[in-house]
């Protein structure tokens, strides 16, 4: 017997970094490519991507949005026409300068090879977002204000050629949505850019169970070309921050940039006021870093891809029939006769000829919210044996199995709310309002990742700079409805302030 | 008053090009970009390609597929591993050389423009298909027999290198699926291969309501590096042939090429046999070529984002009200009362506060199955004026209200028919038996496309080769279930064969 490859050895408190990777092996979601930097979605980590996907989907669509596909290549030009924009992605595009290859032979190992050959007079970048070019074409589409508002996404991938890789979390290519509006007004573009924001927030909240702080960036921290960017800040089990999802109000720079003009209720010509928005597999390494344990991946229901599994345990021969049959038959009652968060339950039944050690393993790394197993004696006695991902991997009951199937719903849905109770208390335990700089410069001398404090702020960009270089942290937002507050004295300068600032470490 | 911008000017019998390519702006499905060769595909055009894309991936997910994702970025290196693979896409790849921009001032016009740097040591190629690196997953993924088959399916865009693009038909960048599965034995490779080609033939005709014929390819007209390639042949109007979908045995080859090997039943190392398959947003062009007529798009109901378009005619303000209210209430009264094929009625009420006119023609252009008008004469009768697009743009039928929601799926399911119908007679009559060279040779001089021509064949590549490049043409395949036939003399050499080649001029 070889050791079980998939097993996690640090738990989370010995080394968080390599347990995150060795949850998403043993949970079989993703693994490195020969691609520099580049992933491969293996189909549990995909299948959790277009749960993901088609619940934001119909999120943008009941808000009035619209999907359209954009070029995978932009000419450099355009992207030179936001100077900010451009700078900020220059140092991480992948560059298209030809459009052929021919067979060489290599002079020294008389190997043949292939060589790019066809130079493009103008080189070709990957998006690493798609601002620019999705400009372009809303210079085409509008020309009066009857054409606004625009409100369009799409979802795709992108390249950003980054050194430090992690699966999910950080990768060279990685998949998106990008939402990108035009409006007619600042403060029609501005209610879109919170619309969204409040949309991330609750979608985080009530189908990831993932409580996050919603809050502005400030301006050290914004995306290059935008006026506002509006962030959700998660904390993950490290008390790091991951940044979870971004809304921008790009006010007319890109419109100016890209001439996106339209023909106003007066008659003169007025530039457009751009949004953009959006988010990206990183969410599958935050729902990661904030669910799984020591045992595995642990994912909240509604994300599951699926939510009840269920394990024949077929020791002898005679009665492994009559087990399997039964086991199909609960599925199917429960695909039937229950639903949960407007859905069938998905349910799978593990038929597979392997011990059912390896089988409950299996599913409680990947993180599935219930596990069944049925054997002899549970049939006999129209029980079934009953686990929850969100308690300890021996805890067992044994329910009657028309209770169960009856209260499946019901555990799914506690189950959800316990992940979103845990999180949110850890993160309350784990954000500590600060008046004092001394106490402050203290918090981040002991231990790697301390928690975030929260300052009044009053200071400038350069001291908000300087701050995060001595301490590596930055400011994760400045809070929703923390600007509106008591005054107090800057924790840096020491002026009045009404303002908060949220400090953390980040991924 | 300007004019129609998205009128559409020739029919199709005068100048067929350029009326496919109007249709698609009078619909607003795409546009060219000003990335060569790349389309932007426009809401309308997207919402198409979304149903396509859900109504394929449950026809994978049914038949046992899973999807998952792979690096758009292929090392030189890899594609190089499979010669004829390597050869067929050479002159077609863009080529990722470098992955930096940095600024550097124009010496002549003093202008600052950004310049790729950071050269690759290895390039990458933007994948034209990705057997070779979805082959090296499989590799580190297969170990023994029991990891079989593995069945993956990949929605992605995918690049290649076109000199002549249209819009949807062939354009350098394409959004598409590409199966890829790796098996344990040859039989059940190539029952996989049939099972989607089986698959591909379906949808079309059920969905898209375009015949196939489905058949082999012959050996000139593989996938690079394919020992069989399946395809299902759609007939459009103007009689050309379009490749609708392939999909191809690849025997041991990418195998071989990537040692994908595994653990016997008997224990000793074998290589897997795999297959690929795929369908792309060519399918969109097949569409409009199909059904779209003079007037514009046509779509078949099964495909359309919106299935019933109701449009208040509003000539006096007192009723205007009551009349948005009665057409939002036979839109709910669809949704909520009838479906069609399995989910609700997709209805839409236009509310814009345009000319009745100037929106049924909007509509009339989108190709949408069922137009319904409520004026103020219907709202007092209690009747609909009902406007199908499978009949004359100026064919109205006054019916009663409850009546039409009544028979609403009714109307669709037979529009859905009717398209099919005429389609395929259409494709009948333009099929010629031909076993005379004489005649075989005089079919082609006529008319630009004048029909496809079965006939019996026994003739060698080479001789395939000299015919196609002499007439303009190809075989498009072998067709399903004609090999089996009585022998005739082949229409070039006189062997007595079985088989029969469809040959036809193509996009």
């Amino acid at each position: 017997m070889g050791k079980d490859k998939t097993a996690i050895t640090p738990t989370r408190e010995e080394d968080f970094p390599e347990w995150y990777q060795q949850v998403v092996r043993a949970a079989d979601m993703a693994e490195n490519s020969e691609t520099r930097g580049c992933m491969v979605i293996k189909p549990w980590g995909f299948a959790i991507w277009e749960n993901i996907q088609s619940q934001l989907d119909s999120r943008f669509k009941e808000t009035g949005h619209q999907n359209a596909y954009f070029p995978l290549l932009i000419p450099l030009s355009y992207l030179e026409k936001e100077a900010e924009h451009a700078e900020g992605f220059a140092t991480e595009c992948a560059v298209v300068t030809h459009h052929r290859l021919e067979a060489e032979k290599d002079p020294e190992s008389g190997k043949t090879r292939m060589v790019p050959t066809g130079k493009l007079t103008e080189p070709y970048v990957i998006r690493p977002t798609s601002e620019t070019i999705i400009g372009a074409a809303f210079s085409r589409w509008v020309e009066s204000y009857r054409d606004l508002p625009l409100l369009i996404n799409q979802w795709a991938n992108v390249m950003r050629w980054e050194m430090r890789t992690r699966l999910f979390l950080r990768t060279a290519e990685f998949l998106w949505q990008e939402g990108h509006t035009a409006h007619e007004t600042q403060a029609e573009a501005e209610e879109e850019t919170r619309l969204i924001h409040k949309l991330y927030e609750d979608f985080l909240r009530d189908h990831l169970a993932i409580p996050v702080v919603p809050g502005e960036k400030t301006e050290a921290e914004r995306f290059p070309g935008a006026l506002n960017t509006y962030t959700v800040e998660a904390m993950v089990q490290d008390r790091k921050a991951i940044q979870a999802g971004t809304s921008h109000y790009l006010g007319q720079n890109f419109a100016k940039a890209q001439e996106i003009t339209f023909v106003g209720r007066e008659g003169g010509k007025e530039y457009v006021h751009t949004t953009s928005w959006g988010v990206s597999t990183r969410l599958i390494g935050t729902l990661i870093m904030a669910h799984a344990d020591d045992d595995g991946l642990v994912l909240p229901p509604r994300v599951a891809p699926q939510q009840v599994v269920i394990v024949p345990v077929t020791p002898k021969e005679e009665t492994r029939e009559a087990i399997i049959e039964s086991c199909e038959a609960l599925a199917e009652a429960l695909r039937r006769e229950q639903s949960y968060a407007g859905a069938a339950v998905r349910v799978h039944v593990d038929t597979r000829d392997l011990g059912g050690g390896v089988k409950k393993w299996e599913w409680v790394k990947k993180g599935v919210p219930i596990r069944v197993e049925i054997g002899p004696r549970d049939l006999d006695a129209g029980k079934v044996c009953l686990q929850r991902r969100d308690r300890s991997s021996n805890e067992k009951d044994f329910v009657d199995r028309e209770e169960f199937i009856r209260s499946a719903p019901q555990i799914l849905s506690e189950i959800q709310q316990s992940l979103l109770d845990r999180l949110t208390a850890f993160r309350e335990e784990n954000i500590t309002e600060c008046g004092s700089l001394e106490k402050f410069k203290d918090h981040w001398q002991g231990d790697d990742n301390p928690g975030w404090l929260l300052t009044p702020w009053a200071g400038s960009t350069e001291e908000e700079e300087s701050l995060s270089k001595e301490h590596k942290i930055t400011i994760r937002c400045l809070p929703n409805g923390q600007q509106e507050g008591p005054e107090a004295p800057c924790v840096l300068t020491g002026q009045a302030t009404s303002v908060r600032a949220l400090w953390g470490r980040a991924y």
